[in-house]
């Protein structure tokens, strides 16, 4: 059986880089990526984007980032699912290195948000939801996350300030996290006096949008020297699962059946159930998606999400550490980058290397990449083989 | 060692479906394809799309299909490379099939130009060129493939009408294809007469815009009963290569790089010379890059594809038959959905189905999916197993 590892890894900061493209910011997570790897050379490039066609006028990004990163030649593609498009690029290159034809595969996933500025970006959000059902009628993602988030505080009575454990939990862990947007702990108040963006939602239940680029790079256990440079990551699971593209066609759209299950699959191809999971990189675009991701996942029981977190739960120390180098909240929201941090982050957290936000002994990490309210989800399982 | 084969084959027919939308028409290729493969039940979909972002305001269109074709959970994503949208998708789906970890995988090629008309389309192509050192400039793909056929036409001293024979096969083979855009054999004249589009590329030089779909099922050989109702067609070989994205990057623009290579690469996996293709199915987006994909694949010398084409060797009763359905130019340009239509066609040749055009005995068809002028070329070599 083939094992694929990671055995690269590389994340420029996230923030807002007006002075390099596209090309430039993927190529500097590929530069560090191949390096870590100890100069593996990749056969394939698989690319997660999300929104370059329209916030950069630019598609065909494979060719574009392999010829910008000296791999002229080697396969080049872009691999999109809205949000959960760098989880999707990670899957498609375990598929290659797993099917024997490719022995070193790279992922990198980039977004660059600040080539368009207000609504030109919302307009574009947009187009990952039912574009003739959903944003055609002005339905922007924060105002399905609002709603979708009001629902839920209606159903489970779930007090004004209920959702502040994610964004206090967020920023305590992207302090520490020198390529995070945010590099600063919030107090409560911070949270309950935030401007409020479409009720019940404020701005510290909204990751940022943001450029970035990560970059794995992943090949079979097999091919690396006994004496590898740094310790092992193994994808132990993989899996991607689908739900409707719009909201209103859900049978009940307080719960993401794809979250679950794909992490249940992923789960079980690694052999291990939820109890092994020492930490979990869920997708907190918004704090609502994080507290469904909970619940589906196992995490919480329905409805009680958000207790978790408020609870103190899911921080480093907690029952299950979250967002552990700040998720989307406070590293930010680097659009189809983002599956690919979380790689680069759960690797790090797996190989001991994860500084002052170590989780002790983490042996098995959870990811999920998300694409638009768990419309897709993608899970990976990995695992530290030191 | 696992086989993996085509096991059914849908497409609509290529025109202007003003009247459905993007998921609609990936329906009716799956629906076919599906039934044509006995009912198997795909996990994982790969969406060839190169401009739903823009033409349609669609991104994340994995799901969008996945469920409006009634196999909502399953994987799904969308794979890009311009042009070669549909060569990537169906080489994603290869490998995944190939891994082992997937059983059955859909791969739908689907595109929509009428959702847009004029400038805006020529805009949108753009986006598939280097965004910001040619569109940004106004090149649009007909004005850069008109600078690359006169540089052709000036190196290798080719009379005016040297290129009508890429029009005149393409046109009398699609004339039998009924999915095809244009249907009728046309004389020398009309290409002589046509309209001059961007000097020296005229209107029958240049592959008509238009809305189409297909679709491929996907699996392992040795799930299939042995009396399957069919013959079978092995994906035999699979291959992908990235040139740079802007021309004027190229040690020779006129040389396709990517086409030898990712050609040569299917060809040594598959175990066979090229002397042993029966057929060609090349990306004639415009003509000038059909006569460049048969010299770097080694059908002519340097400076004689179009000499190939003018002495009628690449008609279905040439040396090596080409565009055997119409190819791009007759069967219509239905963007990323093109390479899928290609896998399509080539399949039917090789299970005897193919009509009026059938190229007798055909055992392997090579079929090359193109993005930009050879950026990207994924390269495939589908065998008969009858």
């Amino acid at each position: 059986m083939t094992e694929v590892v990671i055995a690269g890894i590389g994340q420029t900061e996230v923030g807002e880089h007006w002075d390099i493209g596209l090309r430039d910011l993927a190529y500097a997570a590929i530069h560090d990526a191949i390096e870590d790897s100890g100069g593996l050379k990749p056969q394939s490039l698989f690319v997660g984007n999300m929104l370059a066609p329209n916030l950069s006028n630019q598609a065909h990004l494979g060719v574009l980032i392999a010829d910008f990163a000296g791999l002229l030649g080697i396969e080049a593609v872009t691999v999109e699912a809205a949000g959960a498009s760098g989880g999707a690029a990670l899957r498609q290159g375990y598929l290659a290195v797993k099917s024997g034809l490719v022995d070193v595969a790279l992922v990198v996933g980039v977004e660059k948000f600040t080539d368009k500025v207000g609504a030109g970006v919302d307009a574009a959000l947009a187009t990952t939801s039912d574009s003739d059902f959903e944003a055609v009628q002005g339905l922007t993602l924060a105002g399905q996350a609002a709603l979708l988030m009001k629902r839920y505080m209606h159903e489970y009575q779930v007090p004004a300030d209920g959702f502040a454990g994610f964004a206090l939990t967020a920023h305590a862990n992207g302090a520490n996290n020198p390529c995070a947007m945010f590099r600063k702990a919030i107090k409560l108040e911070t949270y309950t006096k935030a401007e409020m963006v479409s009720d019940p939602l404020n701005m510290f239940d909204i990751a940022p949008n943001a450029d970035g680029a990560a970059a794995v790079v992943l090949t079979r256990r097999d091919v690396l020297p006994k004496d590898f440079a740094h310790p092992l990551v193994k994808i132990a699971g993989s899996a991607a699962a689908s739900d409707t593209l719009a909201l209103h066609d859900r049978k009940d759209m307080l719960y993401f059946d794809t979250a679950q299950l794909s992490a249940g699959k992923a789960m079980k191809q690694a052999g291990i159930i939820l109890d092994q999971v020492n930490f979990f990189e869920y997708h907190d675009m918004f704090s609502i998606y994080a507290a469904l991701q909970l619940e589906a996942v196992g995490f919480a029981i329905k409805g009680k999400g958000w207790k978790l977190a408020a609870d103190g739960e899911i921080r480093l120390k907690g029952r299950i550490p979250c967002a552990t180098m700040g998720g989307l909240k406070a590293r930010g929201f680097a659009g189809g980058a983002t599956g690919v941090y979380q790689a680069v982050e759960a690797a790090a957290q797996l190989r001991g290397q994860a500084g002052a936000n170590q989780i002790a002994g983490a042996k098995y990490g959870l990811i999920q990449s998300m694409g638009g309210p768990a419309s897709t989800v993608v899970s990976h399982v990995l695992q530290g083989l030191n």
